[in-house]
C-alpha cells in the first residue's frame, strides 16, 4: 500500500442533513484549495492557515459553479487522526453533492480511500498501535453499552497495557535465564528455579484469564445466546414476543407452528442477549418438524442460557427431562412455568436442584421482570468494567498461542531441559505479543486482512 | 413553538464512521460544558472560547465515564447556521455512542429538535427567508444535477429576487394609482392608463413564466415521466432493461408478461427520467390483463414523453393508432422500431408527421445512444440554469393566486372600474408574495406544515 498518496472518502452514513468528507495526505490542503472558494476574501487555504479552525466557503467545480456551501475543518500533521494533513469538508447530505465533491477531489489528485485506510495510516504514523486501531472498528460497530465499554478500554490501550505487563514479566525471566546461558558451558544453574517458575506461572495465569475472557467478549459482541425451548404449544413464541415486546414470531394454538429457529436481540442493562426461539420438541414423523427439532437441540447445546418453557397442565419434570440433555449444567437453566393465569399451584420441587425457576404468564406478560433479572444474573460473567476482555478472534488466537508457548517453557523448566529450549519458547511468546500491537514488522497481508473489515471513511 | 429552548439532534445519516450531533440555543455551550472534558487542561468551554474553532476532548457521563473521544466545532450567535450559539459534536458513528451523547445532552437541559427545527430557527432569526429555508430541504433531497441546481438557485435567493422585482413593479403601480385615489372625489384620472396597463402586463408575463415553470420543476423533482408502451411482446420490458442496463423487468416471450406498470429512474445528462413500463395493449378478456391495460392508457395520458415500441413484423401504422390516443401531440412521441436485428427495412413513412422515429434492437442494445439523445432532447424544457424554476407546490399555488389577482386588476383597469377595485387586487398580490418569503406574519400552522417534511437534524 502506497502512503505517499492523498486519500479521500465520505465518512458519514446514508441520509441525514449533514455529511462529512475527509481528505488526508501531504497534498490535502493543495487539493482542497483548488475547489474551495472561501467566504472571507482575505483567506487563502494553504499551510499558513490556522490549524484546528473552521473555514466557511463554497465548493466550486472547474467552471466556478457552486456545488455547496460548506465548512472546512483543518488539522495539520502530526496533530490529526491520521497523523497527516487532514481537511474535513462538512456539506449538505444530498447524495448528489457528496458524489460531486468526492469526484472533484479525485479529479484534482486525491485517491479513493480504501476501507479502514485512514486508521491504517494512523497506525503507520504511530498514532495508535494495532490493537487500538482494531478497537476503532469495534467502537463504531458497538450497539450496546457492554460492547462499547470493551472497545473504549481497548482503544485507550487496555490490551497494550496487558501486553506491556506480560512482556515485562517475560523479559525479567529472560534476563535471569541469560546469565545462566552465558555460563552454560560450565553446567551451572545460576537462576533460582523457584523464582523462574513463579514468573512463568504468573504469566500463565494472566494469559489464561485473557484467553478465557474471549468467550465473554464474543458473547458480548454477538449477543449472549439464550435458547428458548420446550414442548410444542408450551408458549415459547408467545414468550419470545413478550420479552421483545413485539410480534416477532407467529403464534397459534396449533402445536408445531414454529419450525425454523427464530432469533432476535434483547438488551438488558446494556448487555445484548440473542434470543433463539426453537421448535417444540416431541416425537414426530413429520420430516420438516424433525429438522426443526434437530436445530432446537443444537441451539440448546450451544446456548449460554437455556430458558425451558413448561406447561403446568402436564408433569413438569417429565417435560424437563425430555428436553434438557443429561448432565447439562443446571445453573444455566431457567425453568419458566408458563400459563400462571390458568394454573399457578404447580409443584416445581420435582425439577433438578440448581435450576432457576420462575412462574409467569407470557400471554398476560405477568412476572416478566423476574425473568429479565434472572437472565441478567446468569448473563453476568463477573468481569469488571476495567478488565481487558478479548472480542477479536485474532487477539484470542495469538494469546492462545502465547499461552501454549509459556506452558511449554514451564514444562521444559520443570523437566530440567536446557535453558536454550526454555528461552526459545519465551521468545516465541514475546513475538506473539508484538503481533498484537503491530510492534514487529507485520506483513501487508495481515494488515490488509485487519483493515478490510473497516468501513470506508474510517 | 418555543424558541427559547436549546435543541439537539443527530445530523448525520445511519452508518458511516463519523457522526455529528448539533446543539443550538442560548444554553448550548453551558450544556455541552457539563459533558465535555477537554484534552487541553487549560481550556474551559464557555463564551470566552474562540468561535469557529475545533476543540478535542471527551464526552463523559455523570459518573465521569468516557463515552467517546470527540471534536467540538463552536459557532457563536449570530454567526451560525441557526443564528444562535451552536456546538457540533463530531463523534464515532456507533449507534450506542450517538444515542448516549444525545441522551446526555437531553439530561443536561437540551430538548430533542423537531424535524427542520434548526432551519426554522435560522428563518426566525432572519438568517434566510422562507423560500430559502424550503430550498434547504430540497437541496438535501437532491439526487440529480438538475434538482441540485434549482435548489441552489433558490437557496441563493432566486425566488426572493423574482419577488423583489415583482413587488417593485406593483409598488410603482400603486404609487401611481394612489395619487389618483387621493383626488378621487374630483373624478379625475391622473395616472397614465397605458403606463399602468404596461406595468401590469409586465408583471403578468413574469408570473406566467414562473407558474409555467412548475410543470418543469415538478418533473425535475419527481423525474420526467416517460411511458413505454406498445403491443404485447413488442419488447417493452427488454427495452426498459436495456435503458437501465439492468434486469429490472421480467422478460419472457409470453405476451402479457408485464401486468403492473413498473417504474424506474434513469439519469441522462443530470436530468432524471421516470421510465414507466406498461402492459401491452390489446383486446383481451383476461380481467387482470384488462386492469393492466387501463393503467397503461392512464400512464400514456400523463406522460411527458411517450415511447411506443413497434414490432416491425406487423404494420407499424396500425400498431401506432391502436395505442396512441387521437390528437396526442406527436412531438412528445418517440416511435421505437424494435428488433432491427430481425428486420430493418421497415417503412416508417406511414407514421404521423412529427413523430420522432428511431430503429433499435433492445435485445442487442444497438442504437440506444440515439434513443437516449432523443429522450434528452424532448426532456429539455428550454429553461436556462439561472432561471428561477418552481418545484414547490406551495410557491406554485401562491404565484397562481397572485397571477389571478393581477389579471383581475388588469380587467378592472380595462373596464374602467374605479381605482379602489384595482388597488385591492394589487394589495392581494403583494400579500401573496409576502407569504412566500415569510415577510408577513406567517401562521404557526403554515410554518409547521413547511418544516415537518424536513429531516431531523436540519
Amino acid at each position: 500500500m502506497d502512503f505517499s498518496t492523498t486519500i479521500a472518502a465520505i465518512c458519514t452514513g446514508h441520509g441525514g442533513a449533514i455529511a462529512v468528507i475527509r481528505i488526508s495526505g501531504s497534498d490535502s490542503l493543495n487539493i482542497v484549495s483548488k475547489v474551495f472558494k472561501p467566504l472571507s476574501k482575505s483567506f487563502t487555504l494553504n499551510i499558513d492557515a490556522q490549524a484546528n479552525r473552521l473555514y466557511n466557503g463554497f465548493i466550486v467545480d472547474n467552471s466556478g459553479n457552486e456545488i455547496d456551501r460548506v465548512v472546512l475543518s483543518i488539522y495539520f500533521a502530526p496533530h490529526s487522526y491520521t497523523g497527516e494533513n487532514v481537511v474535513e469538508i462538512s456539506c449538505h447530505a444530498s447524495s448528489y453533492i457528496q458524489k460531486e465533491i468526492l469526484s472533484l477531489l479525485i479529479k484534482n489528485g486525491a485517491e479513493m480511500a480504501q476501507p479502514g485506510e485512514f486508521t491504517r495510516r494512523a497506525f503507520q504514523n504511530h498514532k495508535m498501535d494495532l490493537s487500538q486501531a482494531e478497537a476503532v472498528a469495534d467502537l463504531i460497530a458497538s450497539k450496546s453499552k457492554a460492547e462499547h465499554d470493551i472497545a473504549v478500554n481497548q482503544m485507550r490501550g487496555g490490551i497494550t497495557q496487558e501486553i506491556k505487563r506480560l512482556r515485562d514479566l517475560l523479559l525479567k525471566f529472560t534476563s535471569l535465564m541469560e546469565l545462566e546461558l552465558d555460563f552454560s558451558e560450565e553446567d551451572v544453574e545460576f537462576a533460582d528455579r523457584n523464582q523462574l517458575k513463579s514468573i512463568l506461572q504468573e504469566t500463565e495465569n494472566y494469559l489464561k484469564r485473557l484467553v478465557g475472557s474471549f468467550k465473554y467478549g464474543n458473547a458480548i459482541k454477538n449477543g449472549i445466546p439464550v435458547a428458548i425451548c420446550g414442548e410444542p404449544n408450551a408458549g415459547k413464541s408467545t414468550l419470545l414476543n413478550a420479552l421483545l415486546n413485539d410480534e416477532r414470531a407467529i403464534v397459534s394454538d396449533i402445536p408445531g407452528t414454529t419450525r425454523d429457529t427464530l432469533e432476535d436481540f434483547l438488551n438488558i442493562d446494556g448487555v445484548t442477549y440473542r434470543l433463539i426461539d426453537t421448535a417444540g420438541i416431541r416425537t414426530t414423523d413429520d420430516r420438516i418438524e424433525k429438522l426443526g427439532i434437530d436445530r432446537a437441540k443444537n441451539a440448546i447445546s450451544k446456548a449460554e442460557i437455556v430458558v425451558i418453557v413448561l406447561n403446568p397442565l402436564t408433569d413438569v419434570s417429565t417435560q424437563f427431562h425430555e428436553i434438557i440433555p443429561e448432565n447439562f449444567p443446571t445453573e444455566k437453566i431457567i425453568a419458566v412455568v408458563n400459563k400462571s393465569d390458568i394454573c399457578d399451584t404447580i409443584d416445581v420441587s420435582t425439577l433438578p436442584v440448581g435450576v432457576n425457576v420462575v412462574k409467569i404468564s407470557a400471554k398476560h406478560k405477568t412476572n416478566l421482570e423476574e425473568l429479565f433479572s434472572m437472565i441478567s444474573r446468569l448473563g453476568d460473567f463477573n468481569y469488571s468494567q476495567d478488565e481487558v476482555i478479548l472480542t477479536n478472534i485474532r487477539h484470542y488466537e495469538v494469546f492462545k498461542r502465547a499461552l501454549e508457548s509459556v506452558q511449554r517453557a514451564e514444562n521444559a523448566l520443570m523437566s530440567g531441559l536446557s535453558g536454550e529450549f526454555v528461552s526459545q519458547d519465551i521468545r516465541d511468546a514475546l513475538r506473539d505479543f508484538a503481533e498484537i500491537t503491530g510492534d514487529e514488522i507485520t506483513t501487508d497481508e495481515v494488515l490488509g486482512n485487519i483493515f478490510k473489515n473497516f468501513c470506508i471513511g474510517k
